[in-house]
């Protein structure tokens, strides 16, 4: 059900201090291999986090041993100091494992990559961080999936973890975040595992296909993280390689879970809501459209006060670039098609939205192509856990 | 101190039935000449309201003799039958003013701008609309600006009017809205009038340069309506023919008062925010980054929370595509330099939030061009309003 379902992977999550909470806040995912394989996709930020400029360095390298995360922190805009901890986190965390355990590593820190989530801003209190890392080395364990999961949590209420099982090999995973709705930007990190075989350029293709469908069609409140990392690691541990088809879909698989988590657990959300754009001309119309409403705080509150307020869909619709005519576009809310032709059409008292899922269907009627986003509403808590989280 | 400030023009604004409140719902602004010069700017928004999409080919005519405005329905998505009420408004408009008072008018629809605003989607009551606009012809008077500025409230608190007072002439302007915040994606209409002599072409200029500098720096929360609508009517009565120079200004002053009404009348907001971007390589990244940080909901409900979270600011400012290098932005808000070279700098304890005004200045040390955007935050009764308001 998580990272150390496949086979050639140990993991671990430990308490050191970092949050005021007492919670875990230090994890560890560790490759035993035989393979070392990996990649990754990091935030469209132009300002990056410390680990972010780090990890994107050691993919370069085409080799990763070891993933060490931290909540409690960001690490971002925190200047060459916050780069030199992360460097220094890394070199320890090589360190540690080289000479930690019944399986002592040859391991170097440019094989070791880091990720950290928390408030922007503030450097890292290193003297319980490095400490932290050689309790997690120690707590390595072939089950300790689960506990990584609980220990980059941040906001999150549950933890997040998945599995695509195959025939003799699997992809498991482990993530937190919100969504991109969470206090602090709702860093969202990820971590996934296989134990196929497959080299760089196989992995970074199925996980850029497995990303594109599902973590970049989630989308809470429009704000993009200064840490977000999707980081896949593959051992070979199970002897098996699979297409690139077949990687890919169980990617996808695992992915796709952990999505639907995160925009499920996003915070202060009440409702959890598809928006299904289809006869789109093209996919990025498609895509286009159903981010813009996603992104409509008109919307999200007329759902949050269960308003099939389908004008305001349709407005939002309208500040794209995407090919359509204003009276063409038909809009579902939960099956009711209160809009045909750009205009009211079903009676909107028809729609229930009593309930969690929301259902909307954009149809634009200028082509074949489709795209389903999923968002959340905006709710009082929404801007209560955002108005209150630094201070 | 309002559209009737300007010699040549009445004004007048009724209570026909549309509001469920009985207040005014009607207002009609008459230009006796004896010019009859105008411009206008609309909503960018591709899905425009019946009345927008009328007074876009009356404007084309070069002459606007009224205009008719209605709150408590925007007419938007509203069909064939949407625009036909649009064109009997006009019709019946102009058939009015062509027979009603002491000055009946050379008229015909052509000549007759409408602008409403209300809820998308439903048709306006025209039994209703029709005998309020021979009520708003009885009532025109030569002081009846203030009245027609409460006819089109919706959501407004207050009504807005404006004078910019010159030798010899002047500019009056009233307006409705609160910077795209209000619900039903807050139609902003504004009709400014002058008694200056000035054709078409000068007009037109002097309103895009005004409107750019203020309407178009106002920014609550991103979601643009289908009914904006901005009408500069002129007279011609004070005999004056300012330069092109002197009209734009005059006309900015008005707009810029209007604007700053709107922005502090924004449904919701505790905080009245100018968003000053300076040292950008263009005015267009100056204003990118500006409105990027004003539509930023984490941004908005930090400050909604008195909360100075500098990072937020720095990771919006990351995800727009202007000049700038992440180490090197400055970010002071109420006067506190909280970071410098994209670092934490000045203690964050020390700015205060408790004011309604906040100013924030963004140095993206590239350049010499700034540009400052008005926004908004993100309130518990921002959230109340728009989910609460077509239900």
């Amino acid at each position: 059900m998580t990272v150390t379902a496949p086979k050639g992977f140990r993991a671990s999550g430990v308490a050191a201090g970092l949050k005021t909470s007492g919670n875990a806040d230090v994890a560890l995912v560790v490759n035993d291999g035989p393979d070392y394989t990996a990649a990754a996709v990091f935030t469209g930020n132009r300002v990056k986090a410390a680990p972010v400029l780090w990890s994107q360095q050691v993919l370069k390298g085409g080799i990763v041993r070891a993933v060490i995360l931290n909540s409690g922190g960001a690490n971002a805009c925190t200047g060459t100091q916050g780069f030199r901890d992360t460097h220094a986190t890394a070199e320890h965390t090589a360190s540690v494992l080289r000479t930690t355990g019944s399986k002592p590593m040859m391991i170097g820190a440019g094989d070791v990559a880091v990720c950290s989530t928390g408030l922007i801003g503030e450097l890292l209190p290193m003297d319980k961080l490095l400490p932290g890392v050689n309790a997690a080395a120690k707590a390595l364990a072939a089950d300790g999936g689960p506990k990584a999961a609980e220990a980059i949590m941040t906001t999150d209420t549950v933890a997040k973890n998945a599995v695509a099982q195959r025939l003799g090999w699997s992809v498991g995973g482990i993530a937190k975040g919100a969504g991109m709705l969470a206090p602090a930007l709702a860093t969202m990190l990820v971590v996934i595992t296989t134990d196929a075989s497959a080299d760089n350029e196989t992995l970074d293709t199925a996980l850029r296909e497995a990303t594109r469908l599902t973590f970049d069609r989630i989308d809470a409140d429009g704000c993009m993280s200064t840490n977000d990392t999707v980081i896949l690691l593959a051992s070979g541990a199970s002897n098996r390689q699979p297409t690139l088809e077949e990687l890919t879909a169980a990617v996808t698989e695992v992915c796709h879970d952990l999505a639907q988590q995160l925009i499920g657990d996003a915070e202060g959300a009440t409702k959890h809501i598809a928006i299904e754009v289809a006869g789109a001309a093209s996919e990025a119309d498609a895509v286009q459209v159903g981010r813009t409403v996603a992104n409509n705080n008109l919307v999200k509150t007329a759902l949050f006060g269960n308003d099939p307020n389908w004008g305001r869909i349709l407005a939002a619709v309208g500040t794209t670039s995407a090919a359509f005519e204003p009276d063409r576009i038909d809009v579902a809310i939960n099956g009711v098609w209160v809009c045909k032709g750009g205009a009211a059409a079903e009676d909107r008292s028809k729609v229930d939205l009593s309930g969690r899922d929301v259902q909307i269907t954009v149809n634009l009627r200028e082509g074949e192509m489709n795209a389903t986003i999923w968002t959340t509403d905006l709710s009082h808590a929404y801007v209560h856990e955002n108005s209150a989280y630094s201070s």
